[in-house]
């Protein structure tokens, strides 16, 4: 298992070319907010356009339309109850993030399936919070993409079927393997098992122990795989980012808000791009 | 009566352990907010969150969701008018606020009536505002729970019976004993009646005699009771830290506003946390 | 005609008294803001607050709620179609600002009218913008209550009768002694024609030329008047900050907003007490 | 073809006269945001409020009410669904900015339709985003009034018939001199077809390449034209600022958003005025 540094911000981070444009930097789709978790899905939202991804669309619950525009009004929004919207937006995006504040309804779980019926091989799909209790719950075919998991350690033992005491590196390795694609196992200090191998997370502080992190890790995620071609140095630099933006912030702050961290990331991503 | 100074922070605001994640500093949940006061528990919740309270619902009115979200994606959100949601999150928490815009209608009365039969003797209520005012001209009977009451003058002399002129330490300290817990006496000098004795707090300044002062207060109790294992000390450290807070930055504005103090929270706490 | 200086504010703006409380800074009512001009009575409702009135309740259309609590949770709201919401509060406020954003719909005049029919005369009544208009369009009659009207040139010639172009102090003045209380005349150099005297304002930056900066005044002299003893003098220095804090701010921008102007308020208010 | 510099600055922006008020500066229309896109409305009109111009009024689907005033209270809303609304504030108007967020519905199309039966000769006139798509795919005949298009290079070859491979500046003039106005064809490095000539704006970064850019300069050009003699050098110096702002903000930010350019306009332009 590998410690990350800072080495992979600089591998990761590119200087922008000087011709490109918005397409340049991908179309992220971030799914989930139900009526009652409409935070989540923002925060997540907000983290990856202010890591700079080219173009941002929620599906999201109408009733948290208002609220992301008045904070960010450079993200898109659309209904995740429409098929239809949800069918061709997703199909349309480079990276899909699904699960922050989705929920564990009849609803949640329809758009679940429906995510899961419309990305394809090429595709990064994000499965975060609820979508993760969803799979596991109910059982469900995993689609044909480039898979991140980002559970928690409850999460992952629901997922994997391994109890907490008993996660260790090569048990979810075994894990991870059958269920390809990455797993962003969250802890106090983040362990990250991808295909090329495992990576620790020593960064971070308890300053962050707050609700919504994992919603703005997996915004961050999102917004670092649109952009970035290697799609495991793009998790890796994302979840090291943000662990290590709050040990910044850390040093003025007793506990550091994830809205604090999303609004850090433009300065710190130019600070370590190569 | 013993003087609070600067010391109440450092024996109270600990140095987070390396090894903690959000359930560790507690799970709150804020409760008011009708469609008129809804402001109120807006400031609540953001005092809590600001505080480092790990998790964070607001139980209020709908049509205060958005506004919600809008400020400050980092709580969740439910509905007090569902009895269903209501009992549920109350019963989880650690500590629950209550009060803060809730207002005196029947909806009011039967919001706080099932607070007051859901929440049991481990949990912390903080009973503010409007729900103390129910108390009294209700007669409603105390629920088993550890009890902070945070009423001004006016609530002070409904709840206790004793009229303003009257309220001396000793009248206030009998009628604390009676209701058990812990009461805030809020004026420009505020005195806290607990268990192990009585404390006035000298810090503060008429720069804070604006609207939204209490609510703050009441969230900020929330949030450090939520997370420091002595309640007194939790108690009186937020009194403390809302007053210190608003002193510094009274040294450069007129009138300091409630929102002003809470944004204040994370660096504050940082600087005085042992 | 005397002109202003900042001698207005240190004579104005007292350093507040350690034994105080919000009711000690006033009760302000702001009305206005119909589904169209929601923004309008924003304003003045924050700079009512950031003035440091003690406590502040918007009477708006119920359109307008949630975009006030997102900026602003200090503020209370009620409905401004409930006559009886709008007479309860109105009757309980030392001061009452009117117009901003109202419209002049048959429902404007309405509310209007009930605020006329509640006033008495121990409260300060702002009269501003849209309600100036109806009140000169439909001859209304005029409470006993201290007033102040605050028009551009254009709504007093509909006030008074006299065209812009025959505006001259003298004729201003006698219109003044007809309807009673103070004119605050605004234009590039404001005039404020009161029962004690005459004042120009020579303050104030070309900056300043955009929408919403009389909605920004109107609310500033509803916050000073609820807190100063002296209605002249704090009409006058309400004047003299709103084009002073333009005046600093336009160093360094080509455009002063008015919300810029409002959130400088409580460290100018700092500076120039006494 | 010019290269634009800093010059076009100071020859555009000029200082205010001390004897000017709010209509000095123009009155923009922002007509565009439906209930998909509303943050592109809101980016446009913020930034032609920063711009400074002096009364903003933004037309849109009443589902954004509530977030642009929840940002920007300095604006006013009227509902684009409207016939009768539409048609009173366009022809009051200034300028008018179609486009941002419009989508390319019946009901777009409609909006779209009535602006153009509306203005006149005299007023400018900014087509932007789908009002180009609208005009292209529906072969609208183009109304009489100063028209600026700003497309980017696959809108413009939807309006022109002119492939991207093959838009060179002999072409692209070619079919600027048939539609009439001015052209701003965005692309990494964006060029302006006007009457007068054509100009290259090399200022500019990849920071810049996210959603949102396009509405904050149509909102820029709005502003500018709202408030600058010369029509032609308001295009100009808006689309340079616009660059030029980003520039300043990537030596600290790996992106730069929308907002934020447009927060920096107010110094930006009183820095660059003569």
């Amino acid at each position: 298992m590998q410690t990350l540094t800072d080495e992979i911000l600089s591998q990761t981070i590119r200087i922008r070319p000087k011709e490109s444009h918005k397409g340049t930097y991908g179309r992220v789709c971030l799914v989930g907010g139900n009526d009652h978790f409409g935070g989540a899905i923002l925060m997540a939202t907000e983290a990856s356009v202010y890591s700079g991804a080219g173009l941002n669309t929620t599906l999201t619950d109408p009733s948290n339309f208002v609220s992301l525009h008045a904070r960010m009004p450079e993200a898109m929004v659309a209904d995740f109850t429409s098929q239809a919207e949800l069918t061709e937006l997703v199909a349309a995006a480079n990276t899909v993030v699904i699960g922050p504040g989705l929920g564990t309804t009849t609803q949640s779980l329809h758009v679940l399936q429906t995510v899961f019926n419309t990305v394809a091989h090429n595709q990064t799909l994000i499965v975060d919070g609820s979508a993760i209790t969803l799979v596991a719950d109910k059982s469900l075919q995993l689609p044909d993409a480039q898979l991140i998991f980002t559970p928690h350690q409850m999460e992952w033992q629901r997922l994997s079927g391994i109890k907490i005491a008993d996660q260790t590196d090569e048990a979810n390795e075994k894990v991870r393997r059958e269920l390809g694609g990455t797993v962003v196992l969250k802890s106090h200090q983040t362990k990250i098992y991808a295909p090329n191998g495992s990576y620790l997370n020593t960064a971070g502080t308890p300053a962050q122990a707050t609700g919504g992190m994992g919603d703005t890790l997996a915004g961050m995620i999102g917004g670092f795989t649109a952009q970035f071609a290697d799609q495991t140095n793009a998790v890796l630099a994302a979840v090291y980012a943000h662990s290590a933006i709050a040990d910044e912030l850390a040093e003025h702050q007793y506990v550091v808000l994830p809205t604090q961290i999303i609004h850090q990331l433009p300065q710190f991503m130019h600070d370590h791009q190569a």
